[in-house]
């Protein structure tokens, strides 16, 4: 064990992706998967995770099922000539519910516990079905890409919450997955819970688990609209927030653009927020940025979000690109 | 964690179940799931879990998703009055690949390991999508009938084989799922091994295992023939064999029907099988029934896998059933 963990600590890990569930799926639509958007996203994962090797070509997929009726992948054994994710590929993905999940586990109350009630258990059981397929359907999109990508659902890893807080994340079979060679592939889940008996984990939550755990050199969020913006993004006089600087102690300040009426005193109103979840987000994201890993919210399926997974920001952050990074100054 | 493995040993298991490849695909068709065969064995494992309780009603489905346009199971809150599933539940089921996966596997030869040739690490993750797309479907289709079903992957688990032995097979979640009230459905998988990299995990072995350790009443084996016979069921002249004697040394004896050409020497050429894996089949129950388990190898969907299931041939094998059971003499 102690060799395994040794080689856990040598590797490092590239980048963590969440998959925003609002840019895989289509949100108001019960479990639709928003294919133009996933196809892209896989194929930009693709890049990222090959870029810095050559040749760059469209390897051979790896989902050989006949399901769906849909494009079937043959296995023509010439082709598997090079591993073109043997070294620089070291990413772990974690998708969220969007469309998947959320009916069943808002119904039925599965966050709030209470496994004892019926209409609960019931509740666990069909939220678990609904993400998982999603989950499926992600590492089929993945592995038509060529992406070794292999499903790993928290509840059956192990993960378990206490009153909603992570309580166990064995990550153990994660850290051996990507030592073999493989892109883990996460997501938001049902799972037990020690005092309420059962909760809703979410990937945000994950994310900012592995980040700590596995210290990626960059994490990126991948969204429906640009970044984070002021205000909900859908108001006309949004501002689009292009860089937050974090201080070691957690608070950050907005230094991009210049804005006015935001000061980081705002940053301990969370529990009121009213501007569409965006202060709960840089909250998360600067809990991640705070351990000196750059993370990036950025418009999935776009030119930004390739650059982002390519790592193209980690110094300046170019003039043209969109987005919002969120980093730590000294 | 003191008073969860005293919990463990207190409740006990009833039953694990294997779910046969043969039982509930279509042996020679691609990916294709014999729903008719699967539907009947979900309702038969309802009705064996629920037995001894009353009322025994069809309760609400658990699987509220849209997908495939099924039957689309919608959630009323008072059907959900009372847990059917409470006390008397504590199964387990494993099902085999049948026309999943074998085709992902040994195309590209996962089986005989060596993840670093690309050909091997693609048919990984295409072995790994066939099989959680038909454990998906399996715990669809068991929680349609109202039956608690959490699927749970051997290689997600943290299982592991040492060439192709069982290295490693954490089953606390498996545990822990129980514990809480749930139906664990696990399957033969893809899993890493610590010599040759990766190997295959058969349903067999995981039954073996999840036996030894979780000691359950009874173990019935679902297949798509009667039973055991003393050739391929095929052969006109095929004898169904009903009863074998296994003793503590794990010899054992045909002792229904009274065969001539069949002595207890036999045992030792498993190696040279030709009597359709029939050899392999007893030795692999022989081993689950030294330990003072009953083993059931019975027909899916027939009316002797539901008297099976309940629990009905623990003392005499009545006259008008049909299968082969297996179990210690002293």
């Amino acid at each position: 064990m102690e060799g395994k963990q040794e080689r856990h600590q040598t590797k490092s890990i590239r980048c963590i992706v969440k998959l925003g569930g609002a840019a895989i799926t289509c949100k108001n639509e019960l479990e639709k998967i928003n294919k133009e958007s996933l196809d892209i996203v896989s194929s930009q994962l693709r890049q990222a995770m090959i870029s810095g090797r050559s040749p760059p070509t469209t390897g051979p997929g790896m989902d050989w099922s006949k399901r769906h009726g849909e494009s079937e992948v043959f296995c023509i054994e010439d082709d598997f000539g090079e591993d073109a994710f043997a070294d620089s590929s070291r990413f772990v993905v974690v998708h969220g519910a969007g469309s998947f999940g959320h009916f069943q586990a808002s119904k039925s109350g599965v966050h709030k516990g209470g496994l004892g009630q019926p209409l609960v258990k019931a509740g666990f059981v069909a939220t678990r079905i609904s993400v998982t397929s999603l989950n499926l359907e992600i590492v089929r999109a993945l592995a038509r890409e060529g992406i070794p990508s292999v499903g790993m659902s928290p509840f059956t890893c192990g993960w378990s919450t206490s009153e909603r807080n992570i309580a166990s994340a064995d990550l153990s079979m994660v850290a051996k997955a990507i030592d073999s060679g493989f892109i883990p592939v996460l997501h938001g889940d049902a799972v037990l819970d020690e005092l309420q008996g059962c909760s809703i984990l979410s990937g945000d939550v994950i994310i900012r688990h592995l980040a700590a755990q596995l210290k990626p050199e960059y994490v990126v969020f991948l969204t429906d609209v640009l970044g984070v913006y002021d205000r909900p993004p859908v108001e006309p006089t949004a501002v689009l927030l292009q860089e937050i600087a974090v201080r070691e102690d957690g608070s950050w300040d907005v230094v991009k653009p210049v804005l006015q009426n935001m000061t980081k005193v705002e940053t301990t109103v969370a529990a009121h927020d009213t501007t569409g979840g965006m202060m709960t987000k840089i909250t998360e994201a600067a809990m991640i940025a705070r351990l000196g890993i750059d993370v990036y919210i950025v418009k999935a399926a776009t030119s930004y979000s390739l650059r982002a997974l390519n790592g193209e920001l980690r110094g300046n952050i170019p003039d043209d690109w969109y987005g919002t990074v969120i980093r730590l100054v000294s």
